[in-house]
């Protein structure tokens, strides 16, 4: 690469002072359209691009949101990553059969990216992302902290300690979870309500009281909300509430599918399995389907997001519908009027949800689509 | 939000100069073990960060990789985005009847963010994202190359021009687009190769000699070299290569079942339909089986890309599929290259592609998932 041009050179080309070059790229309505028009061209005949470091430190903004995001994917320093292959010219061709699809695994995280991608940009900004995968999470957080304006986070990514830490430094948003003990901006869905409403249709629509809730990891406020949500509707209803989930998984189809065998294996499976989210439920299908039980005349199975794999499932699956994109646009929103008032108190703000009634509990056809 | 620690208030603390803490804070080994613990303690007390800007001043690296990305959701100033809306704290019930769905219409893009992020985590480096909508793009864009340490584009996202100014000062890497008359390092998959063996498949499996290329945007080098392989199989088959594709979409579902619906009214539907993307060959997909046409029976149809639709439709797609996250994660080790040696000669590296036969060729049972 050739000699990077400073702001000297720009100066210099345009026979102006390195202060009215600053003006011009920072006040351009406020420089003389000649000087204006002498400066960019010289900017443009150089390749000036101004340091964004200098100029946000000048500014005391850095025109970027942090967006940090859970280990979704699993993959850590010590399994390590395969190196990419490249190509050596010769194309394979297979017979591709058909096998369980992890659809939309991480269709989840994609949708909240997006949405708070699509946010900042409408406000002329950029987002930095962040993951907390392996030991290298908290030294990429501390990083990231002294870079962005503020931060996005999905609950339970960055330890407490770490996130109050990071906190006095920039403002902090949290997604998908409710606030506990701290002093945040919370985006949350409407859990509870929604998994209550999930829950009275299958009881009332479908008159089946013998019903279990799969649950997700024990320390998720997601998982947490959605069980009180179906405790509730069983209670609502005259009927015992369980303690517990019967089960719980982590999240992943994989676990969905080992517990739908768990079930089966010991004879447990009742009419009606609510689960705590789609992968979940999709898991649990899939081990019925192929055990013969048929959903939903043997077993209804619903579940909980909205994610793609739910619309082509079969049967197609019945569940609670949350906007995963607008999480990542409300917490943009949400950061931004935090950053022009900062002494407005931590807010919660809550995002709708909807029940689709699909095939899986029996409201439409299982064989349509 | 209270004061922010300065690196001045962490000497004061610690009983140390400011030089030290900076030590510390790049070289600790270099500093004592009772001073580095006693300035470790004063920044951990004060919740003190290092400014990511200062320090990259210093540094002259950012430690963040940029990522440019076309407009693919069509979103821009003009046509606005609705604002989110909040829960009324009601839930919704609706009945939802299965429809064309757009499913995995970001995947493409969705996973060569991932893959970017993946290949930059691993080594300790963040991803800032930017993307071309609207006319705020060419600003986002300068902003970005000050401050990032290199920028890695999607082909055609970025004007020459502006694209030729960002690289006189930090590294570019382009992919999915062919060298031109550029500098740049580049990322392919073997399009044309892929689409060649697809094609001769048809050809000479299922001895079609009657079929019909559906393309994508006139300026894609993807579709181009796509077209090119088509080409070269029918020449080499002894048959007649078209001037151009039968029809031309710009890459979307909905382009592709207006495209089969044009096709059928005008009673020109080949015996097979090569398209350039799946997502095309679904919205052909879609408009052959509504109209009664059956695939592949019928009407031969095959898609390029393998994203996750292309797996879960009637019949399931046979395909060319090309490793979309590592082409995220080849620009970055290829950037990472760049950045230890400015002097090597701009590279173009190549990825595999793998054609998949599924049902739509006929080489799977349509009823196979």
């Amino acid at each position: 690469m050739q000699k990077v041009p400073t702001v000297y050179d720009v100066a210099e080309l345009a026979g102006v002072s390195i202060a009215t070059v600053s003006r011009v790229l920072r006040k351009p309505h406020e420089v003389a359209d000649a000087t204006r028009d002498r400066v960019n061209a010289a900017v443009l005949d150089l390749g000036y691009v101004p340091s964004g470091s200098a100029r946000s430190l000048a500014a005391r903004r850095s025109g970027a949101i942090g967006l940090c995001l859970p280990d979704f994917d699993g993959i850590d320093e010590v399994s390590g990553l395969a190196p990419v292959e490249f190509s050596d010219g010769r194309v394979s061709t297979v017979l591709d059969l058909p096998e369980d699809v992890e659809l939309g695994d991480h269709l989840y995280i994609s949708e909240v990216m997006l949405g708070t991608e699509i946010e900042a940009w409408q406000h002329g900004m950029a987002v930095t992302i962040a993951v907390a995968r392996g030991s290298r999470g908290s030294e990429i957080f501390d990083n990231l902290a002294g870079r962005v304006d503020g931060i996005v986070t999905l609950a339970r990514t960055i330890p407490d300690k770490q996130l109050a830490h990071i906190a006095r430094r920039v403002p902090v948003v949290v997604l998908a979870g409710p606030r506990s003990d701290d002093e945040y901006d919370h985006i949350t869905t409407d859990n509870a309500e929604g998994m209550r409403v999930m829950t009275s249709h299958v009881l009332e629509e479908h008159g089946v009281t013998d019903l279990a809730f799969v649950g997700g990891p024990a320390d998720s406020p997601d998982d947490d909300a959605r069980f009180r949500g179906f405790c509730q509707a069983l209670r609502a209803a005259g009927l015992p509430a369980p303690a517990t989930p019967v089960a719980r998984g982590d999240f992943t189809r994989a676990q969905g599918r080992s517990i739908g065998r768990r079930l089966l294996a010991e004879g447990r499976v009742p009419r009606a399995l609510v689960c705590s989210n789609d992968q979940t439920a999709l898991g649990v299908l899939d081990a019925l389907t192929s055990a013969g039980r048929r959903v939903p005349e043997d077993v209804i199975v619903t579940g909980f997001d909205g994610i793609d794999a739910s619309e082509v499932s079969r049967p197609r699956l019945t569940t609670v519908y949350q906007p995963m994109r607008d999480l990542g646009r409300a917490a943009v929103d949400t950061l931004l009027h935090r950053l022009r008032d900062s002494q407005i108190p931590p807010q919660t703000r809550t995002l709708p949800v909807k029940v689709l009634l699909r095939g899986s509990c029996g409201c439409l056809p299982p064989e349509s689509v």
